[in-house]
């Protein structure tokens, strides 16, 4: 299905017409978990995501056979501030190690049984350094979000996205102050790793693009301080959930791009978990502020998707343990 | 290989010879691990995992290919005390579903590609009522560690132990306030979820376990307070350090059993993490007495191995990334 917009406004009116979970199955799906052989909640929260994994799949016993991961990948701009301890060729680098099979994410995806797909989105030509211009034309952004919409497959069952993008984290968290309020500072930490200078200098750069931009509105604020990658996981998240595809979250940018469409239409992230709690500074508050508890804390500072993709491996147990295991009556057990 | 003792002073002396991890492998890894194409430390715990992993396979790039979960069952006499909201019938009605498939245990085995067995300990003759006997003679826990002992596949590549009886929280409560000091108030948690009356009720009868027996010794801690299933946890854990297989734990139960090693002989543990956080009350407090922080806090409170099993996704995807990631040299990406 190609891309049902061609402008930001058509986007966000997409956004607006998306269904809801299924409720009956949601009712199906909690009256089973109650019947099965383990005491009352004793699976945590693994009860909670498998329930809720089964009103975006319209049954009240699903499976999960077929995980995608899609890594997004471009260049900023804003790379120019010396934002990052990275060069920005090692954007185009880490595709090719992407391509190759080379990089975590290839590894993860593995692992949990996901196909996983690489998008390099024009890295040729990086986005404008937000200090002086917006990152991207209107044509440009809904261009990215239109390739992420056009990635996802719709007959996969889970999704994480994940990005590329020397420079990023500070697009990231430009896009994070701009849609949720709270100053540079409150936003931006140290990335794949900058010292103390380097995260003075992300933080003036982001302070420096939130005053440069109108961006009270959240989809102008990813077209003026994002990246085609972040523009692209938001319209891959989107399209996932036309497709009624449960969606999981990776870190601090995947969360910021989900955030601008959660900000534009209340509710555009209800078919998304968090993944995990990223070790980069915002993360935490990032993930409140859209009401996400994440499933894994290990401290992991990727981006690639990389947390995103581990905790495939958690909701597929999940469903697992809801799908196949007895209920008492089945197995004979005393229901205490 | 038969369990090499025949009595709990050659258990001891058994623990007392064990070798620690291999110190070259250790290095190897984490020189490895610092090439890898990804930010340093960006991996989290991961790179941690996959550097302890290493130590205790001998090699500086490992793989995992056959986890092992073995699930024991036991029937405690202490039941007689009301202690449990699910009568004794269900241990080994649970274990019936274990062996049909049925259980949590079954679904979590299958989906990280575990091999799973499941060993009923002498269901029809419980325990001793811990608060007017021992649990178990000399020779009934001998034969329960031995169990587990031979119990581990000496070609598997990581163990979980888990276990199912009706009562082993209260067991569990006594081990652990016996090895690790404090108030049967301390230890004493809600189990498959007795009421307020029930938790006192198993308050009482642990604080009159303790009181019972002279327990300053661990294994003898777990033969008059714990159970055969506890002491085939704690001898397959022994075990497997023998085999050179590192051991995810479990929950309460389980780590009450392993504490016993640890304090039995110190670092005896080394080769164990922990897989997760259980809801049950002290499971938090047990894991910071064995220095273990938990790779996953999700709530769970089942037992039969669960939190274990889930965490072996983990330890799959370190070590798949730790062993399968390209260097920055072969992938020709800047370094940084």
């Amino acid at each position: 299905m190609t891309a049902p917009f061609a402008t930001l406004d058509e986007f966000r009116q997409t956004l607006e017409g998306q269904s809801g979970p299924d409720m009956a199955s949601i009712a199906g799906a909690k009256e089973r978990n109650g019947q099965l052989t383990k005491p009352p909640g004793a699976l945590g929260r693994l009860e909670d995501l498998a329930i809720w994994y089964a009103g975006w799949r319209d049954t009240d016993r699903p499976q999960i056979t077929a995980p995608q991961v899609i890594v997004f990948a471009g260049n900023h701009g804003v790379c120019a501030q010396g934002v990052s301890a990275f060069p920005p060729e090692v954007t185009v680098q880490m595709v090719a190690n992407f391509e190759h099979g080379g990089a975590a994410i290839n590894q993860l995806a593995k692992a949990f049984g996901a196909k996983m797909d690489v998008h390099a989105l024009d890295l040729e030509m990086p986005t404008q350094d937000f200090t002086v211009a917006p990152a991207m034309s209107e044509a440009e952004v809904v261009l990215a979000l239109s390739t992420g919409w056009n990635a996802v497959d719709p007959a996969s069952d889970v999704l994480v996205v994940g990005e590329m993008g020397i420079g990023n984290t500070t697009s990231a968290a430009a896009v994070a102050a701009a849609v949720l309020g709270g100053s540079a500072q409150d936003w931006t930490g140290r990335g794949t790793g900058v010292d103390d200078d380097g995260l003075a200098r992300k933080t003036d750069v982001v302070a420096r693009g939130l005053a440069r931009h109108d961006t009270s509105d959240p989809l102008e604020a990813l077209r003026c301080l994002g990246g085609r990658e972040l523009a692209a996981m938001a319209g891959a998240i989107a399209a996932a959930r036309t497709h009624r595809i449960p969606v999981i979250l990776d870190g601090f940018i995947c969360s910021a791009a989900a955030a601008t469409l959660e900000k534009a239409v209340e509710g555009a992230l209800d078919h998304a978990v968090a993944g995990h709690l990223s070790a980069e500074g915002a993360h935490a508050k990032l993930l409140d502020a859209l009401g996400k508890q994440p499933i894994l804390s290990l401290g992991l500072r990727l981006g690639e998707g990389s947390g995103g993709a581990l905790a495939i491996g958690v909701l597929q147990a999940a469903v697992a343990c809801h799908s196949g295991m007895a209920t008492f009556a089945e197995a004979g057990v005393a229901a205490g």
